[in-house]
């Protein structure tokens, strides 16, 4: 696609070119109240202000819904519906754009530019959404493999039912967090021996501490109760996607898995990344993902081949504590790495009829390439503590240490003046709580 | 306890005594804004009118907060704590006692009585809680047995963890609906022939629909992430509890379990009781819980050994289809047949620093007790279809056919004229929807 030259000065290589245009929600020290914004360069554009002060004079079919961008979620603007994000979208690159038709909405008009657009370095990011239920799933077929190897053995590495069908598990929605806030690691109870024949637990603070490389759809339909949405409807219902860091406690998770699934071993924290790039914006970026070599039944099957994305993810570590900031790039991979596509785990997920609102969350799993250097976990990368990784600074790693610091890079496209970028999803592990017990 | 003679007319054998005071959300034809009210008798009392027409100017106290009675949800009323509950519960009981000493109030204002005393016939019951999260535990240790012995046989019929941990799954909240909601029979991925060596899964509506009696509890406190709730506090963070039919697709959740437990096998409908029994009107009934021979973590250990409840459960099955109305109780089971108690799964649920909010809800687990008129599912009655129930009028069941209704009741004590009861909690199988694929 040809990039979209702007009036305003959008630096060369910005996540958020006039390709993007990703929705949040921020607040700033002046006007702390939560509402929506849209990110363009290195701007926060405030729609409530942009709204109130005749922003969307051009486009009067968004008129009598202008509360929503005065909304503490995004959640409101979401159900309106992908025709109504598409034109929102449309209408702010129309009023970016160099040509503009619409001059006297923003780029002849000095006084709204300086209310409106708000640099930011001065933007507080909160939770985009009021978050309903949060589904994770498993579809990052070379993880399914890499970790069923390690705790399986190559033969049966993926269960039967893995290329049947989006292998998932309801979440905890209230554990969700924005990018940048701290996540403190759990205790619990840990099995310190677990070939002995007495199994015995120990309460600890984790030793096993990973991240999860993943992406995160948020819902924008709805579906009654007992209604399915059906495969060919499912794009429609999905308003866009942000990174993920899914942190595991991987010896809490090893002891309590069986047989109702990982629990707490996920439920201490979430990550995401704030701006939500449109299922429109990542719309050009649409590809096939893995080759599904099982038989796929009729509710799965996509009629559009190419429903994955192609998004460059990168996971970067930087230990705070021991080696003062050195940063090490641990795993560039891409996001078509997974055996199923968002539409499919809707379908899927719906298929017994089980309602969805707008502002519902659904993880793909991690994302791991084919070698270690793509790999989107630790567990994968040190072989669960096996081979340690080395990082900038001399220090080796086999989970993650107090102070480490995770962030998560994505961006679709080579055109510097056309990204369609994520943005960062950062967490830094901040040592266990010490729990007295009488 | 001795009973609360009252001056309003209380049947006999209500479940809704003075000794019992529940809160739920009601909505009438004449008045369709869903609002909070306790029900008494055979009435539901409009806690908005009651509060608007000065029924608490004995409670000076409760006057700043009387807004939470005019929510369509309990979470505004339960986020006030219960030390209020305690007080709210113990003012109305002293407007309806005989011998009140606020006369003007209630028992002498036939005006307000008109206008706030509703019978409950003509009153619709709506979900008691705005959900955030729901969890569901698997407490009921002879169901968490009889279920181990089906599929593993009887040597490893518990896994290691059961006795260290509250094992535990997060549910889907949006799926949780109020007593008389119709649940739809899921179509899903089932595998026909589970032994042969091709594991070949078929879309099908579920063969083996199956219901299970729990008790669900919703929580009133909240904690920061990162920070647990101490087994001390924990009590203080449980508003109160209902019935709860926890509908489970066991041919799908056979197939999709693995590894990260039951999904799509649980998220089509959960059914609970709608008048919530608050912890204070339970206190009376509180007892020992099943013996637990493992050892118990500090983080686990209650001062109280009496954290469960004395409640008589029965599970009502009644076939509207083939056998036009013929009732049959398959199973009457106390609720003291649990490992662990509410409390112990907020203290391990939060020890990882998983946040809670007022309305989450827990779900105990399927409670069972040791002979077959104990079970509270049907795998355990039919032993997995293998001996099929006779049901009054001559039909046999193995798993629920369509039109199947089942009715869960639950009732502490045995003075007549002080039970504290849940009323019911009801639910009736409709037809999978046929699904047409190209």
């Amino acid at each position: 696609m040809t990039s979209l030259r702007s009036w305003f000065n959008i630096p060369r290589g910005s996540h958020f070119s006039l390709a993007n245009v990703p929705f949040g929600i921020i607040s700033t020290a002046s006007s702390k109240t939560p509402r929506v914004a849209v990110a363009i360069g290195d701007h926060a554009l405030d729609l409530e202000v942009f709204a109130a002060n005749n922003g969307f004079s051009g486009l009067s079919m968004i008129q009598p819904h202008q509360a929503v961008f005065s909304q503490p979620s995004l959640n409101a603007f979401a159900a309106l519906g992908r025709p109504i994000h598409s034109v929102v979208r449309k209408y702010i690159q129309s009023v970016f754009t160099e040509s503009t038709e619409l001059p006297d909405v923003l780029k002849d008009n000095e006084s709204l530019q300086k209310q409106a657009l708000i640099p930011l370095q001065d933007v507080k990011k909160h939770l985009p959404f009021k978050i309903g239920d949060y589904t994770d799933f498993f579809a990052g077929m070379n993880h399914a493999y890499n970790c069923g190897v390690i705790f399986r053995g190559p033969t049966n590495a993926l269960q039967p039912n893995y290329k049947h069908l989006p292998v998932g598990y309801h979440g905890r929605a209230s554990s969700v967090v924005p990018s940048g806030t701290p996540i403190r690691r759990p205790n619990g109870q840990i099995l310190l021996n677990p070939t002995a024949e007495k199994k015995e637990p120990t309460f600890s603070p984790c030793k096993k501490l990973d991240m999860e490389l993943e992406l995160g759809a948020f819902i924008c339909g709805s579906n009654e109760q007992g209604t399915p949405i059906p495969i060919d409807k499912a794009a429609d219902n999905i308003f866009g996607v942000v990174l993920m860091n899914d942190w595991s406690a991987r010896d809490i998770q090893a002891w309590e898995y069986v047989p109702l699934g990982p629990f707490n071993a996920k439920n201490f924290g979430t990550t995401i990344s704030t701006w939500v790039v449109l299922a429109d914006a990542l719309e050009p970026f649409k590809v096939k993902g893995l080759e599904n070599d099982g038989s796929v039944l009729p509710y799965l099957k996509e009629s559009d081949e190419k429903s994955v994305f192609d998004i460059n993810l990168q996971v970067d570590v930087k230990s705070t504590i021991a080696c003062s900031g050195h940063n090490t790039t641990i795993s560039k991979v891409n996001a078509r790495n997974l055996l199923w596509s968002f539409p499919q785990m809707l379908a899927h997920h719906t298929i017994t009829g089980c309602p969805f609102q707008p502002g519902d969350l659904l993880g793909s799993g991690t994302i791991s390439g084919d070698s270690p250097a793509e790999y989107g976990s630790f567990i994968e990368q040190s072989q669960n503590g096996k081979e340690p990784i080395k990082l900038s600074g001399g220090e080796m790693r086999t989970f993650l240490e107090d102070g480490d610091e995770i962030t998560i890079r994505g961006v679709c496209g080579h055109d510097e003046e056309a990204l369609v970028g994520f943005g960062e999803c950062v967490g830094r592990i901040e040592p266990a709580l010490e729990l007295k017990f009488d």
